[in-house]
């Protein structure tokens, strides 16, 4: 049996670098050689032991790679050939997906989040990729697998919240957080035609990247009070649409406070224990905020999209990877980015 | 200076039939003689000093009448004329309108409720209307007013949950609480195509009313667990809509536990203290759950479509009148709509 | 090899019942064993060779059945079970179907509609169903076939020209032809929340059955002109949306006559020829009119919401099948059913 | 009585620079003394007697300006503001208003364009406002009135295509006509997230201006095939969405052969005679193509958006000003402007 190397989670706590089978392909499966993958805040999670993953998985969502392998009855591909796919992936077919509700493919919450949660994931030198009919997305020429390497879950994520978010022309968006969905969602507000965009954080390099990305206005939430910023800055009327990309309690709770009244809270972010809705900021209950929240829409048709943007050269997601590191170095890239250490935001892993 | 007799908050506990000026119309207003109005929840809030209004108001939002005066302005319509005015009078003119968001008029939350909140209400035997333009209703020959008395809010509200529920042909609908806002939920969910709704109350007339308004189904939370038995409807796959009408913790929180992945929550109730998400059900702040909430929308062309589908038959709400009253009588009406005594739903108030 | 009996199309004007293969499953393929079929109008188009398909081809696409045979990869079904399949056959996994264009599945304009059209129809003994996981939806215990017999196609179409529509509550719709899907929109209309359902036709039966699924006013076009009648009908405003749904200029044009300004034109019909449109009716090509075009939308999913509302009792189609037939005698069925004679509005065909 | 200078329709054929009296205010009306204002290609449609103004009328609908007066009831304003004010005056209190319909203000088609139609215009001194609270938008400090001057027109119906053409991010958009109309649609589809915009002109000067708004790639059709060449560009899909900027048959048909099955049509032209619908490009009447129109909407919350889109300095449209006239010498702006002379795209007009 040929083996790999791949990054294992073993326990609260652990995720090493082991040698695994290289997976067997079936009927409408693929095989991919990972040319590029990365690490994501969710992958920490696992690592803390704060997401139930069993022992023995290999984690990692987010692949770019090359068709090394077809299972049967997949056409319309070759050998040799890059592709990306999205952190989620649905299978088209049953009731959900065919609702549109991809993330919960199977009419299970998150069902359509296999890759190192329900199955074997990418942070390895081969993944297999099931559903590949509705999953593999071929890279145009010209595109380097930094250029694409968001597209998979964070720039899918963060675009999703501006368009869940549904951001007209000429709307004020405040953004809270600037971790990399945050710095997404910051470039997908810009995307959807916002004209002012104020962004919340506190680490200079995000708040330096954000405006790169098309924020308008930083605050620095350790310098002002966000919430009267924000007010300050839309002249008392509040933003249009408020996205919340940390995933605490605090920065759910600014997002409503910032909000006009009838805006649309757009939530990225994973929380921990309950969450709070405090109603006077929600009117007492009456008006008619929305609330939203997004996870990663996956599929090919989806990453196409994404591809597209990237390479049309709006927008340029390639200066996220602030670090790279050999697959061999997996678990020194996890220390780092568990870490948040040295300015790191996304890292790129290579074979 | 002429009087006329009107209900007043004068303080928590207290609404008393009280003589008051009869108001001068101004340019763009007009003055309704009530003819029929009601009582709603938010009254007995007011009622009770839980919703902050000031004392020597005159309460009420759901006027039906006959035009005495029009203002300077007001065109389109002749002294003499039937008339509902919705409890929401829009300006039409400010941002918010414009924007679509009605029940925010001015900018401010809930700023389009006006009658019995920040102007004198139609617990009276007039009632001053501002903006009578985009807010006048005419109503058809051949209604008789308790037909049309609950266009200007419950049925209103009731329908904009399922509106905003955005409830498609062939889908599963639950609805906690079956008081009047509850059972017009249930109508206007049956309107919308549903094919399969569930109500959860435990009055028996409630449930027998619900029935009779569209309900399939029929739980009474003492007998059952209605998230268990949402599920059991269901088959295991939860409701593609859920509708809370009540404004507890508890029913909040059973509507996001019986939704399936991906469902929508439309929220109707008026909450007191923070609502707590359970982030379990909320799919861990991932997932794509939407959670939105409607005031009544108001403005004529509303109240229009409105009385369009009672004018119809498509649903009779008259049956919702389940006490009579005179105007002398409103205190007596309070005690019993505030104790909900008698199996009362609503009661009709004349001069 | 074992053969079956099969409506076949020969030649323009010639479809016969002959002898075929029964299919051999493939990969993702189910076998479906017909119980009950019928004939679509676009069975008569291809009939009278104004459909492009080839010579030797199976027609039908209305198909209810038992699954006789699952090919490789097909789980979640059994043998034996009752099922309807939709007209249209996406494959979950294109571009097109996760872009929720399904009907045009494969990036092609009308790829999804398979059956009887690029691949062999239904009104055989046996039907071989592609991408059986998308496709094939479990007919509840209890309902008979004919009750399902809609579902595939003209009730799809037609509730699909109401939901295309997006009729809102209280609305007026307008709907040209009362056919099988004229009745069908009838009936979604109705579903939808409209108030006031105007139907157009002169066939004394069809405009009788219109009456029965939930029209409010109906006008035969040889005793009076269309268009007045809606504006009389309507206070002179016109109507919120209007349905074609026969496929002719002059359908077509009254439809944009009907419609009040900024009003929708939902488009069911197949037209021949050049459509004009009236550009003093589409106001000088300002305004803000909508056409919208539907083709029946298909997917298991879909087809599962169809069959919740004929197994709520909320809508009855079964009264349109007017005349049955054996699959023995589907040369006289297409001869009755193409002259529409005797009434018909639908048949069905059983083994 | 004061007089005031403008330009008057007298005839076919014929626009005057005329002498006026300056308008007298009423309840709900603002006079305000133009600043600048600019010529509209339906001006020119008027002035060739090809739309139904009556002789005498002062023509113009964009106008920049100061507030003179204010009448009776107008409140939140004051002398001496800037402001712009929509070619669309929509009242904000009709059905059609609060139904979101405001260009069909009153109910009736293209009701809410009363300047230089129904009213008199603002190729003045001075224009009356009618229903000033929901038209009168004012102008940040720091923007000068060449820079909103296309706020009240062309931004917003180029805009307005873009917008109701659902652009969504990462999609193909093909703009036929790159007039000033067309030139904002490119602008409008940039913004949206288009991330490939193709356009279609023959103008040299035209294309270059649209490279510098946002297109991708251009088509002199006078060189090549546009729909050939889009479907080259596309891969042979075509485009998610085509956008008619000029109001021929030939460009209508062209969008509709450029799109992708299932894609949107939206259209901004104002076409003369029949517009033949080309059935094949149309899926012969199958499918699920839209088509919307939009006629530039109005009202001052959208100009808000757009001011705040201008303020931003997200989009640039002085550069589309490329000639300069005094209203005394508006005879020969109309000159200049109808012959489509010396590369003219927009004129601005200043007392």
């Amino acid at each position: 049996m040929r083996t790999m190397k791949a990054a294992v989670f073993v326990g609260p706590g652990k995720i090493i670098l082991d040698e695994k089978p290289i997976p067997q392909v079936g009927p409408g499966d693929a095989l991919v050689k990972i040319t590029t993958t990365t690490i994501c805040g969710t992958d920490v999670h696992i690592l803390k032991g704060e997401y139930p993953v069993e022992a023995g998985r290999i984690v990692g969502h987010e692949p770019v790679g090359v068709i090394a392998e077809l299972g049967p009855g997949v056409t319309g591909y070759s050998i040799g050939q890059r592709v990306v796919i999205g952190a989620i992936t649905p299978c088209g077919q049953c009731n959900a997906c065919l609702d549109h509700h991809q993330a919960q493919c199977g009419g299970k919450a998150l069902g359509g989040w296999r890759f190192g949660n329900t199955i074997d994931g990418c942070q390895a030198e081969y993944v297999k990729v099931p559903f590949a009919m509705a999953n593999l997305t071929p890279v145009p020429d010209g595109l380097t697998d930094e250029q694409v390497l968001m597209c998979p879950d964070i720039m899918s994520t963060g675009f999703g919240g501006a368009e869940s978010g549904q951001i007209k022309i000429g709307d004020t968006v405040a953004i809270f957080a600037q971790g990399p969905i945050g710095l997404c969602a910051t470039a997908g507000a810009r995307l959807k035609g916002a004209s002012q965009i104020i962004v919340v954080d506190t680490v200079p390099a995000r708040l330096e990247m954000a405006r790169r990305l098309g924020a308008d206005a930083v605050i620095d939430y350790k310098q002002a009070d966000p919430v009267s910023e924000i007010m300050k800055l839309t002249g008392g009327q509040g933003a249009d649409v408020a996205i919340e990309s940390l995933g605490t309690q605090q920065t759910f709770e600014s997002c409503l406070r910032s909000l006009k009244p009838g805006g649309t809270l757009s939530s990225l972010g994973v929380y921990s224990g309950k969450l709070s809705l405090p109603l006077d900021a929600f009117a007492a209950g009456l008006g008619d905020h929305k609330i939203v929240t997004t996870l990663c829409p996956g599929g090919k048709e989806r990453m196409r999209r994404l591809m597209n943007v990237v390479a049309s050269g709006r927008v340029s997601l390639e200066p996220l990877v602030t670090h790279r590191f050999k697959l061999d170095q997996i678990e020194e890239a996890y220390e780092l980015f568990a870490n948040q250490r040295d300015g790191v935001l996304k890292v790129a892993i290579t074979p």
